[in-house]
């Protein structure tokens, strides 16, 4: 058997039945392979980038590492976006990438490059494999660093010779060891926290944020009044009626600051110590405030479900009833189209399990509201910070979960990173709703612009941020990537766009064109809006920022 | 003056004042640096390698550093495979990538990550700038590192304080030294080797491949009749009636091994000794003859056409005619369209000082006989195999030439890398002609499964390669993106299509579906015909080969 054919083997033993590919010359044997193991599905990718994205979603979704397939040290270049997302997130995956044949690197050819040091960022575990015969062994390490807890991304080089190369055996990873739980010491220092009468809140990140450990973080919270908070951008948030509430930490450093105000415990479990996203000048980057403590109930690599267990036995707290969100949903919406509608709408016709990718950027904003009392689904964001990952974390949610509507919701802005996205959606006949936000600017940075200190920007600042010249036209796009797609042009058409989109099997798309949702008055008071929030009395200040960040 | 303004009047003062931009909020300052200095252009993009490759492409035509504006890793890692690319091609290229503030960058932020380590491997020169004081300085040494000669890509990591900070002076770079000419016992050698009656070539690379080193290349062939070979995928060669025709060595290397057979001295300007693009079982990597001397006229680093005006004076040939390309053009097409017949319009129509970016891959493998007497162009290719860069590269050619025609020839699959190119071109109405051979295939990757001893693919191998489904619709792609465009379903209507596309300012896209150039016999067959074209007699094998790669 050859390497290629082992190596698939091997992956497969290990639960790693899809990979998704951007194969080139050296990855021909891996590729020829596929007709001996039909077991491993093969998703075939435009660019790199939907690739690596596709696969976060996918390990996302079903929490066993993803495969890619890509085309040496160019080839992962193109996917490392997405991959320092997927890092974030915490997901497994693991990259074959295909590499000259070891004799003939030393010639330095076209293609050539340090592949190691490309994956290095993005990688806990890289390996270039140097002969045939290690190569399963080789890739056995590479799974068990995937798998962690918590996941990684595992790069494994894979030289032309060392795939065609005979003789290799297929091998079996082990089972990963058992996590452990929060010890009895940080048990007690926690429960301390929580009974001294102080305010405290839990915040949940990671793997905390599914309905187990979010169903014992409720009977915590029910029992002690502790505040739950999450992290900004999370993984995978199970959330709608039935599920405990959890207030998501603001991206804004001083929105964060507010919900963080007065705290004097803060319990990480599968989170860290919240920090800015950016810098800003003279604002500060450590968010806790001062006279906090905080506190690990479980790090990424502990048995996140059983510490919170466990504290939940410890406070007695079995059978406390954690407050849940009750159904609820919006009316349809009416008139001019506006981002807040499209949420609306979402929130109004969200269909059962649906798995939401979400990267409307501003025009998102108010989307955690509006389907707060939806149905139960599951919110994948932006992990990393690097746009561009909505489209392929839906394709491979959608891979994962054939028999779940996903949502992918963009800005037009970030949606062009890897708009090709689309073709993989279409060819597989993925059941995923693309909505795009068109509001034809970069509309963060100009929020950011002025943010950071920079003056009110001029003309050719602005053009820097303007996407509105010329108008993408997503329709036609989306057309020319096999995606059925339509313009909403008022709120009511939306809806009906919206429903028609779920109710077709196959992908859709949604272009939306909206005005901006911060126009520019409102940027320019935000400052002095922040300050008078922070002013008033905490429960009118709390409900205030609760509209803003839901 | 903050660091950002200083830095732009710095690179401006270089020479650099063109930026290709996809900024996020670390770059904010650097954006609203823009409206104090309008000097520098900023040429906004929707992807960063369309950034990374469009100043590839201005390099290549302006020959000084133009700069990019990157948003953090991600950013960065987004552009890796077309600096790839520019590394390969040995163009000036000073990056200014943007980082969290310097304080910012302990907390491990969401976007944070080691920006060095991305920027490694397609970077000669790397630093992170620490402060506003040391910023300009920090500018000047990255400008003296991408000019070089030979031309480098440089790094310049721009942590958010550092450019908002204040008290910046912009600072001027020092004039480059100057490269030094072959040295006497350089020049004695390659004479000897030239005057000894052994068979001989020179192989020209590099800034060997303009005007005035192939005349004076032409010269020392007309005096001695050495052969002109050329690197198999030039950074920018000069071609057409006027001027000497070089044979470019075939990117098969059994092809390239016919060319090269029976030399004994080959002599290198600007260019490595030939190896194998990709290593393929059984096959050799190094594709000189053994026996064959190898010699370097000019190293990179060196001058490389004052090295060949010593080589025309040591032999006496000053006054030699070179033999120069006449003009003749082919016919225009009719009939059903074929990639062959696409390439004979553009050679039929090619217009005076063309520039073409050519990625057309298997589609493109008659342009350069049919173009060898047409006007005098400028060809453009893909210097590092890291397909997505022909789309950029003429967006950048187009903006460094506004007054010169640029077409872009591309796959449709190595279009869809970089296929927001497209946008750019619309939004500075660059006047490309794009023209997307469309065979519904990797049709490389069918060439190179056979050829890299893979078995003959089954469906889910031949599926990894297939393009067709769903079809892409890259007149509907590229009116989403603002480029009129039209699709040719004849060789007549593609040579008006061409014809018109060619007359109207402004960007265009022709979609030309075509047949694989390539089809299966002929691909199993390779092997034997390339042993039968060997076994041949020498005139008759070189005209045969010619005719494949002229």
């Amino acid at each position: 058997m050859n390497g290629a054919e082992a190596l698939i083997r091997t992956l497969l033993s290990a639960g790693v039945n899809t990979c998704f590919t951007n194969p080139g010359t050296s990855e021909m044997h891996f590729v020829a392979a596929l007709d001996n193991v039909p077991e491993m599905r093969a998703v075939l990718a435009l660019f790199e980038g939907v690739a690596t994205g596709a696969a976060d979603g996918h390990a996302r979704m079903t929490g066993v590492p993803s495969a890619t397939l890509l085309h040496l040290g160019p080839g992962l270049g193109n996917g490392l976006a997405n991959l320092h997302n997927a890092r974030r997130a915490k997901v497994p995956i693991v990259n074959v990438v295909g590499d000259h044949a070891t004799y003939h690197t030393k010639y330095d050819a076209q293609l050539q490059s340090d592949i190691e040091t490309v994956a290095r960022n993005v990688s806990a575990w890289v390996r270039t494999s140097q002969s045939t015969q290690e190569l399963t062994a080789d890739a056995v390490q590479a799974v068990a660093a995937a798998v962690g807890p918590p996941g990684h991304v595992a790069t494994l080089i894979l030289p032309a010779d060392v795939s065609w190369g005979e003789g290799a055996e297929p091998a079996s990873p082990p089972a990963p060891p058992a996590p452990s739980k929060a010890s009895s010491e940080v048990l007690e220092v926690v429960v301390q926290a929580l009974r001294g009468g102080e305010r405290s809140a839990l915040l949940l990140g990671g793997r905390a944020m599914r309905e187990h450990p979010l169903m014992a973080a409720g009977r915590i919270a029910a029992e002690t009044g502790v505040k739950l908070l999450g992290e900004t951008f999370p993984t995978r948030l199970e959330r709608g009626a039935g599920l405990p509430p959890v207030e998501g930490l603001a991206y804004i450093p001083e929105l964060a600051s507010v919900q963080l105000k007065g705290l004097k415990h803060l319990i990480l479990v599968d989170a860290r110590a919240p920090v800015s996203f950016f810098a800003y000048p003279g604002k500060k980057s450590y968010l806790v405030p001062d006279g906090c403590e905080v506190h690990e109930l479980a790090a990424p690599d502990d048995d996140v479900t059983g510490s919170l267990e466990a504290l939940v036995e410890i406070l007695g707290a079995r059978a406390r009833q954690p407050m849940v969100r009750q159904p609820s949903r919006p009316e349809r919406p009416t008139g001019d189209l506006t981002a807040e509608k499209a949420c609306q709408a979402i929130g109004a016709l969200l269909p059962e399990r649906a798995i939401i990718s979400d990267e409307a950027v501003t025009s998102g904003q108010t989307l955690a509201g509006m389907t707060a009392g939806a149905p139960r689904h599951d919110l994948l964001t932006i992990t990393g910070g690097a746009i561009g990952q909505g489209l392929p974390v839906a394709t491979g949610a959608a891979i994962a979960c054939p028999d779940r509507p996903v949502l992918a919701l963009e800005g037009e802005g970030s949606a062009m990173y890897t708009i090709q996205s689309l073709w993989t959606m279409a060819r597989e006949q993925l059941d995923v709703t693309v909505v795009i936000f068109n509001n034809r600017s970069y509309a963060i940075l100009n929020m950011e612009l002025e943010r950071v200190g920079a003056r009110a920007g001029g003309d050719r600042a602005k053009a820097q941020l303007d996407l509105g010249r010329p108008d993408l036209g997503f329709v036609q796009i989306a057309q020319g990537f096999g995606v059925p797609a339509i313009r909403a042009e008022s709120a009511e058409q939306f809806s009906t766009q919206f429903e028609r989109a779920l109710a077709e099997p196959g992908p859709h798309l949604i272009e939306a064109p909206v005005p901006s949702i911060l126009p520019a008055w409102q940027l320019r008071a935000m400052p002095h809006a922040l300050r008078a929030i922070d002013a008033l009395p905490r429960p009118v200040a709390a409900a205030l920022k609760r509209r803003l960040y839901p």
